[in-house]
């Protein structure tokens, strides 16, 4: 019998997906689910409800809490975290290059090192020099999977992949899902997971 | 010594701040903290983010997730749920009420029963016929309190309230107060809980 699985859907810009990048395996192996990796970009789904920009940005009481909330939470998960100097960043660099390591399985190791770059480090992201250092840290030919990872194939991968997020009633990040059943946010990962095992 | 409080600022006409209603006496309770009731209206807050109706309303997809969210949370929690036939209801007359049992220490049992209505038996609680009804089932005076419901002085009161979760940075209900900490979403509540007890 197959483990059950679950779709972890998230974004390297946004900052409860942070959490939950840093947090997935461990819970999920601890639950023995198995965990499908679906970066994506939230500009699209955004755009489509008519932001322009992150909601934490263009609702600034929201934003307030957001990085109260986010330092309290990473106290409490005792993950490291430093304010970003700028938020959003791009993560549409990040997540297509993640797209390439879903199948060869360096995709969890590779997520964790982009998000503790922005996250923790207060790194450009969206920088491919910092791409580059990162996938070189973890032993990866940097410049072959930079150039892979701007190929049209690529490119049009991680559109579809987004397009699909829309589709399947996505609207923030991170969601998690469980066969037909959706969860959203950090705050629900225990709960995907436990649904993964009912 | 006093006991450590929480201050739990919720709205009537809101969804998750049903769970929270349902559930806040028994935690606190068990935690050893006093609940500081304070309703107050969701609608002069949102005005002030440029919406003019429920976000779940506006944004269809969330308002699709949310209302499979709660059926999911009020399961977990073991609270009754029935999708409303109309939502949001107009809770101003419930949270005008309610600010009248805070003193004499009725307002969680009429807290309760409103939300019942609401969320488990799809009842318009923005009716004064149904308040009533309320108020007579935990045998208070209603005629008497709808009168002083509606009094210059309460309806005041209520506005002062509402506009003091605009000033302490509230963008969304249930939200918890703990010193100059804020809280928001019934997902929080227990951490708040625990940040009273610090």
């Amino acid at each position: 019998m197959s483990r059950p699985k679950i779709e972890f859907w998230y974004e390297f810009a946004s900052s409860y997906s942070y959490l939950s990048v840093m947090r997935i395996d461990a819970l999920a192996e601890k639950a023995g689910v198995e965990v499908i990796w679906r970066p994506f970009l939230l500009g699209p789904v955004f755009l489509a409800m008519g932001w322009n920009d992150s909601p934490f940005n263009i609702y600034p009481p929201k934003g307030r809490y957001m990085w109260r909330d986010l330092a309290r939470l990473a106290d409490k998960y005792d993950l490291p975290f430093r304010m970003p100097s700028r938020f959003p960043r791009n993560g549409m660099l990040a997540a297509r290059v993640a797209l390439l390591g879903v199948e060869p399985g360096w995709v969890a190791a590779f997520s964790r090192a982009v998000m503790l770059a922005n996250f923790a480090e207060d790194r450009e992201i969206g920088e491919p020099v910092v791409i580059a250092e990162i996938l070189a840290g973890l032993g990866l030919p940097a410049q072959e999977l930079l150039a892979a990872a701007v190929s049209e194939k690529n490119k049009l991968a991680l559109r579809r992949q987004t397009e699909r997020a829309s589709e399947l009633g996505l609207f923030g990040a991170p969601s998690f899902r469980v066969g037909e059943e959706l969860f959203w946010g950090n705050d629900r990962l225990e709960d995907a997971l436990a649904w993964a095992l009912r």
